[in-house]
């Protein structure tokens, strides 16, 4: 049902959209803000005030004179508060304290491996309060990344195979124990979020990111907002079977996309190819073809080596059909390719570009923009960041 | 940039609330409107006032006393209004008069073939001008659905293939012509539109229509609006390659999804199959395998014949291999299908569904709805109705 606005809802909106305008420009004057906003310099002035009492916000010089009175400029300070950012990523932790601009001052990876549900939760509680020291700022709050399915309104791991947790409150745990606003989600979506937010030009409200590594997920943009689906699971492309009779996948079923073209597939693939083909640069590159990790491949890949590059057009090539299928149902003219494989770079994207080509209406392949992230493993740290500047101060 | 809201805005917002208001339920007071939205007595009545004068309402009796003075109860008039509603297939166009409840009152149907683009425009203000001489009551609007790139905020035929519409200002042309609103959209756009309209549960905000008729289309209803998409294109997934080395489509690519499963496609594979098995039921339906139209083959379906079983599950498999990636790309959990071909009914149906387990996360393939649509063939026009209505009205 729509609902009327309320006079409480009006004064955080204008609080917000003060702010937004501020954090958005190098540096404004109440007065610029009262234009840009339609506000009142009444209002602009008493939230200003309360800004800069919370150090939100500081006062910068003067705007050059044009004839009057210079106007005093405003601006964000950018470190007036510490966020926490953490991707429980499938091979490591990683988590970083950042600050409002995303840019990040401390960084922590943990490699993590055979471990059960209460020891992952063990470990992000302590990856946390390493965290935690190292942040010199009041803290606005704590922001994960993670595969699976993540509820981000109740902050519940629904279901992440990988860090065995089933319907686990870790949002209610974390604030708990930490007195922090928590926001958990997606890793691929959020990653998607750093994008739209840090990278993507302003003009532009609508980003798939596809996140290949040891996974393979998506994450979707669409006016500006993440979109999560009816159970938090938009952009699970990585389990559409692609392979009939193909292997069988993490998720029960069989030729799964992901079992073709993640991280870990492609080793695999990679080790076998080292075995059947010993003149392979991957030979000259790894003791032996069980040591051969993604490392590797990439460097087999910079040589030139043609069954390495074969196969990278092969991922291309399945990785383009899906995009194609992605393209062809929402019309979303920027595609980011992200996460570890995204260093296969260009050959990647022009084998995906070939394929959503062929397997797209021309009038909307002609307008899709097919490219790799720039953010590299920061990006779900970056993403969780963002979610945080978004729904704690609505600057993103 | 998020906008301060005006008081013209704020007074057009509260009128509109409150019609949504009484069109939602059978009979409502003014005290039950003012409950309801919030908004004050005077405002009610100042607007449903207004809504009397205009026809658009009337009072329609008492509620049960309950103590006080009874309340005088309001309804909409359905007929208040009428719109015209134009889907403009391939293989005929339909118009209708419908009123505000999505009620069609007058239908016309016009067999089209090998028009080209300035005899199909002549033949949509000939069928215009009929509907409007069938039309008593004051007309609130034209819509009109194509198959094609369609721009709905500019009322533009951006690209339509069977038409031979290109970059055609079809809205302004009209709008000049008849001195109404116009409104154009893409056809399965606009089905997915009515079917949220008109037939599905109010808690559902998510919805992915898929039609299924002489061309493959989908709409895209999240959030309660019709997704369009970057270039308007949202949903063209008939154009995704699912044969390498495939038929030519009319796209110009290779081996698209409508050059196998579109009821074009459907009748020349029943054409082969007639000529092929002389013992098949189709040939028992038909004077010659030339003669095999949709028709018969729903015949043939319906009286079990194995040859046409197997077409029609072999249509659900591909389709069902489509629905997989949706499914796993936004996670929506209401698929309805519709057009023509949703007449193979519940065979269809589990094909499909056979195909959307199989190829998507469990997780996510246990959720979803996957149902034929009991819009039949108005489900276009019901749609150009809903977008007036909600453009025009905002009642829906």
């Amino acid at each position: 049902m729509i609902k009327k606005t309320t006079q409480e809802d009006s004064k955080i909106h204008n609080s917000r959209l003060i702010l937004k305008t501020i954090y958005d420009h190098h540096s404004i004057s109440r007065v610029g803000i009262s234009r840009l906003t339609g506000l009142t310099r009444t209002t602009v002035s008493e939230n200003v005030n309360q800004f800069i009492k919370e150090s939100l916000v500081i006062e910068t010089g003067t705007s050059p004179s044009s004839g009057g009175k210079p106007a005093i400029l405003l601006r964000v300070v950018d470190d007036a508060r510490h966020l926490i950012g953490i991707d429980l990523a499938s091979s490591e932790f990683r988590g970083a304290v950042v600050d409002l601009r995303g840019n990040i001052l401390h960084r922590i990876h943990w490699p993590v491996q055979d471990r059960d549900g209460d020891l992952a939760l063990a470990l992000v509680y302590k990856l946390i309060e390493q965290l935690l020291s190292l942040a010199d700022r009041p803290i606005l709050g704590i922001g994960i990344g993670a595969p699976g399915l993540m509820d981000p309104y109740q902050g519940a791991a629904l279901n992440a195979v990988n860090l065995d947790w089933h319907a686990l409150p870790l949002g209610d745990m974390l604030r708990e124990q930490f007195k922090l606003p928590i926001y958990i989600a997606n890793d691929s979506q959020l990653a998607a979020l750093a994008e739209y937010t840090f990278t993507t030009q302003k003009n532009i409200t609508n980003l798939i990111l596809i996140n290949l590594s040891q996974g393979v997920g998506a994450g979707i943009v669409l006016g500006g907002k993440l979109f999560y689906g009816d159970n938090f699971g938009a952009g699970e492309i990585g389990h559409v079977r692609v392979m009939d009779g193909g292997e069988r996948c993490r998720c029960g079923n069989h030729g799964c996309l992901e079992t073709l073209i993640s991280s870990r597939a492609l080793v695999k693939r990679a080790r076998d190819i080292a075995r059947q083909y010993p003149q392979t640069i991957l030979n000259q590159l790894s003791l032996s073809p069980d040591a051969i990790d993604p490392e590797i491949i990439f460097q087999a890949c910079e040589a030139g080596d043609a069954a390495v590059l074969a196969m990278v057009d092969e991922v291309g090539r399945y990785l383009g059909s899906a995009i194609a299928y992605l393209v062809s149902a929402l019309n979303v003219n920027q595609i980011v390719i992200g996460g570890s494989l995204a260093r296969f770079g260009d050959r990647l994207i022009q084998a995906v570009k070939r394929q959503v080509d062929q397997g797209t209406l021309p009038a909307l392949a002609r307008e899709t923009h097919i490219i790799a992230s720039d953010l590299g493993e920061d990006m779900v740290i970056l993403g969780a960041a963002s979610l945080l500047l978004g729904q704690e101060m609505g600057v993103v």
